[in-house]
């Protein structure tokens, strides 16, 4: 786990992102304080040469509209091509059938590395019925078995390892699930810490392309161990405002030592 | 005062905005320290099923365009269809002629249970002629009372609870009007208060639907006491970046009971 | 140096941007720092009527698109004829060469007052051949005097005032090249810095007109000297998140006094 986050700060990849305009700042800063490089552009004419230069790319679904889906299928069809890892974050993926269909077309058509969402974003995925309203998971959470499996067959499907965060969150492929222990109540009270996962993610894979699974874990592991630091920060009357800098900062600050000794995960 | 806070804690609404991206995280979270949950979403193809989907629905004219001024008809037709309360910041619509016809042709097909701007952006709807640029308001601004008496007209013609906010925030209906007296100067000197406090008012209307007057001026009782908090916290060499996250956070600290007895209105 | 900053307190120019969704509101927030008002706004439809009633035009490429360009090409041409001050920020244009042609088209039709890049941005512009990756200065910059020499021919043929940040600054027209050597290796680790000094650059040229030349200086000087103020503010566990708004903080508490005795600037 150690390797995979000194090989960020040693290559300071370049991601390109895809992404909403709600939390494209904060996932550029996380980017930047794990020691890679962020790159936004979503104008579908320039987007396949700009991806084919980064080291991964990171789709996120947010406030996708007909313009931007244009340049997703562009860059993962590019990311595809030349063999660089692609990460989706099918963000609010439940709210609407526009959404559905344009996901579920992604997930056909671009092979993905990794896909992070929450149960309800994952679920809608995997063909199961959900209520998730909005981009939050406030649909009663399946436990943690039912998950693994509903995440294992959907990395069989899409060939992606899946990411379910939430309370405890699901790392899994086809065969493998980790869970992972790391994280806050508090940290669905900043916008976009999903978001920001998912960035990292990207970051994690693309320089650890040989240990998809691992580098996915590590980068689960990473955010929720920021997410406990910048808790341990707060100082009345800190809130989530404050928080959701503190995060960024502890990402910045995070040591490949202090991730190897703080990680908490298991293999299902 | 302290219900409607309380009822925003207790049943967490889902607010649907269509903003601009300028301060569209500073409203998201802004809405979480509040205890609702924000969906930013502005495709034509989705915003339909996603109000439906939410409690309430915040259009705001920020950095408008064709294709999103198209959203924000489709969402508002739906809204109204359905009785979800709908609410509309004008950002800027002094500033152009586009954006002065947009804004005309809103309020006379969607019906707002509250509409919120600066003196020069209100009189602008109010078909008064002024000097407005940019987002700002730097026209000379009318007397209170007179103030009111515009207020009391336009929401006479729109059927919305109309916010004018400024050093004295004005809050009417067609008969009665509350001024309030929170808030502080600086606040002018953070981009978007003025989008984060239409959000804020599209989410303490959303739960109390019964009381749409009360429920805004709580809302902009809770937004000037906050910037209060927030300057009170302030220690050198704190600039307005830092005043920013501290308002965010006084509102994610805001307790019912602090903004019962903190709360400066009365009744014009 | 005092006076240029002064005028900007005095005068509270309103900056039209049309920029980048990733950092528009840390530009709009070192707007406000610095004195100056920000109104974005990007609807080709209005973006005439809006660039002529500011002071200065802020063009940014940052996530360039289709219809954001020919807005930007409207407020350029709209600036021009009233003779408002149009600064270009060419973020990323060596990343596609979508972005390489519309940014060349700019510089042929819109007469720019300032631009400002890195030194890859630059010397794309230049039609020097780079490898810059991304949106950040990868490439292995030449030294000082040969950057200098690009930016008095780059001036020469565009008539502005071009300014290449990076470790040492070089501000330069077609005559006379300073270098500025405020500044702290950290801003690169913030998202957007760049942009925002680019922002400053249209509020310091907006009021100060018949000096183009200093007022860029000037703007280089305040951001560098504000990146140095706060870096000295950083405690444990301060990370980018917070440096950032350190920054902007910073800008809101520079006196034009602290900015004539902190600047470091040599003619070269």
């Amino acid at each position: 786990m150690k390797s995979i986050l000194e090989n960020i700060r040693l290559k300071t990849p370049l991601i390109h992102c895809i992404t909403n305009y709600v939390t494209a700042n904060d996932c550029a800063n996380i980017l930047l304080a794990c020691g890679a490089r962020p790159v936004m552009a979503d104008e579908p004419d320039e987007v396949s040469e700009i991806t084919a230069s980064a080291d991964a790319l990171c789709i996120n679904t947010g406030t996708v509209n007909d313009f931007t889906v244009q340049a997703m299928f562009e860059a993962g069809k590019t990311a595809n091509r030349l063999g660089i890892p692609a990460v989706l974050d099918p963000a609010g993926t439940g709210s609407s059938g526009y959404r559905r269909k344009k996901v579920s077309e992604m997930i056909e058509k671009i092979r993905f590395a990794a896909i992070r969402g929450n149960a309800s974003e994952i679920m809608t995925l995997a063909g199961i019925e959900t209520k998730g309203r909005g981009v939050d998971s406030s649909v009663s959470v399946p436990p943690v078995y039912e998950l693994a499996g509903i995440a294992k067959a959907l990395s069989g499907r899409t060939g992606a390892v899946i990411c379910i965060t939430g309370e405890t969150d699901i790392i899994s492929d086809e065969l493998t699930s980790f869970c992972v222990h790391n994280g806050d109540a508090l940290m669905s009270r900043v916008t976009g810490t999903g978001c920001q996962l998912s960035a990292l993610i990207s970051a994690f894979v693309s320089v650890n392309r040989d240990k998809i699974l691992n580098a996915a874990v590590a980068a689960v592991c990473a955010m929720g161990l920021c997410g406990e630091k910048a808790k341990k920060r707060m100082t009345s009357p800190d809130g989530n405002a404050s928080y959701g800098n503190y995060i960024i900062d502890a990402v910045f600050n995070l040591t490949p030592q202090q991730l190897e000794s703080g990680a908490k995960y298991e293999i299902l």
